[in-house]
């Protein structure tokens, strides 16, 4: 007897996604996550087990408009179908805004090549966006931060904007490709682009560069924090809720 | 036996808020209302009873950046202690933006000579900003759009862009002072400040709009509807939540 015929697809989708109600991006038992719910809708959308890859984790909170993941599915439906299909079952904090069938090499996380995050600060008292924006009550020093902001480009250890107890294993140095500031009405934009991320480093940046728009720092500072490789040696990390995953980089010939 | 000094001071407040869990603006029996919560907050704080004039009303789920109120209270508070006292006792999803101490008769409502309105439209599916931006899954020609839209401005009979059991007693006609698109990313933004405005006014104005950009109706037809003063001339009311209250404007020497 023949085997069945099989129509094995490697899809890739793009996603945006509201973090504030799940428990970051990683499946784990007993809470809302992205995976989670995204693997679970998939499933039964494709009647098989999928699992989804990522292009990398985020933390409880933390939003993105350009989550990359792929999976492969034994199906006869247009990309385009899945893509609506899942949109009308997926929860309404998750939207899938591209779905594209890719070479059967193609892999989420190990083939991107950078990312991009933006954090968003605001100075005002805000309700509106109060989940998609981080308050301080401090007056900041925009120019300030935008100088302490481009002593990080270039390849550096992150290790003092790395958890302290960071795997020994993990490599610490990462290469930052852009950094800066710009404002839009009461907030203030931090873009970072790097090859990699350590686990709440856009976060802890954040953190100390806020510091040095308060006054609390000079921005030459930031040198001497690298140097040092040492978490104490910043500042505080942000909150999660002014985060997000903007975009997420792969070769071109993907 | 003397009267006691009494310290009454007319307060104007400039407020935004979050209008996805809230019953519009105006206070009501039962369900969760701005302008309840915040007499109640105020009530609390100041420990009088507490009347706050709104600028005008806003449904459920229409936000606002602008809002405008005054109270007047008996207080020997500075202006920025009432602010941040309020602003730490308020839910998360209203915010002072601004409270000053202002001549005995300023009236937020009566004393208003425009107000300005943005509704937000987005094409592409939307998971973060979903209370915040209304989704159309057409195409949609932002420039037939723009030119419809200029056929608003001026001071004209809005009839058809009311609700149809509107009391016959309230005068319809409005002067649009300025009426017109503009593209952020995925986001398509209607702007329009008027003298006044009609109840389900934007929301009316936006649904027909988008039937022009649709291409189901020409840009031109919206001045025989205008002349039709007869609101099933016109297009569908659009959802409440792109809706937002920008800004309300007093005359300088207020």
């Amino acid at each position: 007897m023949a085997p069945p015929v099989r129509y094995m697809k490697n899809t890739k989708i793009v996603l945006e996604y509201d973090g504030t109600d799940f428990h970051g991006w990683q499946i784990q038992p007993e809470v809302r996550t992205i995976q989670g719910v995204l693997e679970e809708t998939t499933s039964a959308l494709l009647q098989q087990d999928i699992t989804v890859n990522g292009c990398c984790r985020t933390d409880t909170g933390v939003h993105a408009f350009g989550f990359t993941g792929n999976f492969l599915a034994d199906t006869r439906m247009e990309a385009s179908q899945i893509q609506s299909a899942l949109n009308s079952k997926l929860p309404e904090d998750i939207a899938l805004k591209q779905v594209d069938f890719v070479s059967e090499q193609f892999h989420a996380r190990y083939d991107c090549v950078a990312r991009r995050y933006v954090y968003r600060i605001t100075t005002a008292p805000t309700a509106v966006f109060r989940h998609y924006l981080s308050y301080t009550k401090y007056p900041l020093d925009v120019s300030s931060m935008e100088r302490a902001a481009g002593l990080l480009v270039g390849e550096n250890d992150f290790s003092s904007f790395a958890p302290a107890a960071l795997d020994g294993d993990i490599p610490t140095v990462c290469n930052v490709l852009e950094a800066g500031f710009r404002v839009e009405g009461d907030v203030i934009l931090f873009d970072i682009k790097a090859n990699r991320f350590l686990h709440h480093m856009v976060r802890n940046i954040v953190g100390t560069l806020i510091d040095v728009g308060r006054g609390r720092m000079e921005p030459e500072q930031v040198e001497e924090i690298l140097c040092k490789k040492d978490r104490r040696a910043a500042g505080p990390t942000a909150p999660a809720c002014g985060l997000a995953l903007e975009a997420v980089y792969y070769p071109v010939q993907e």
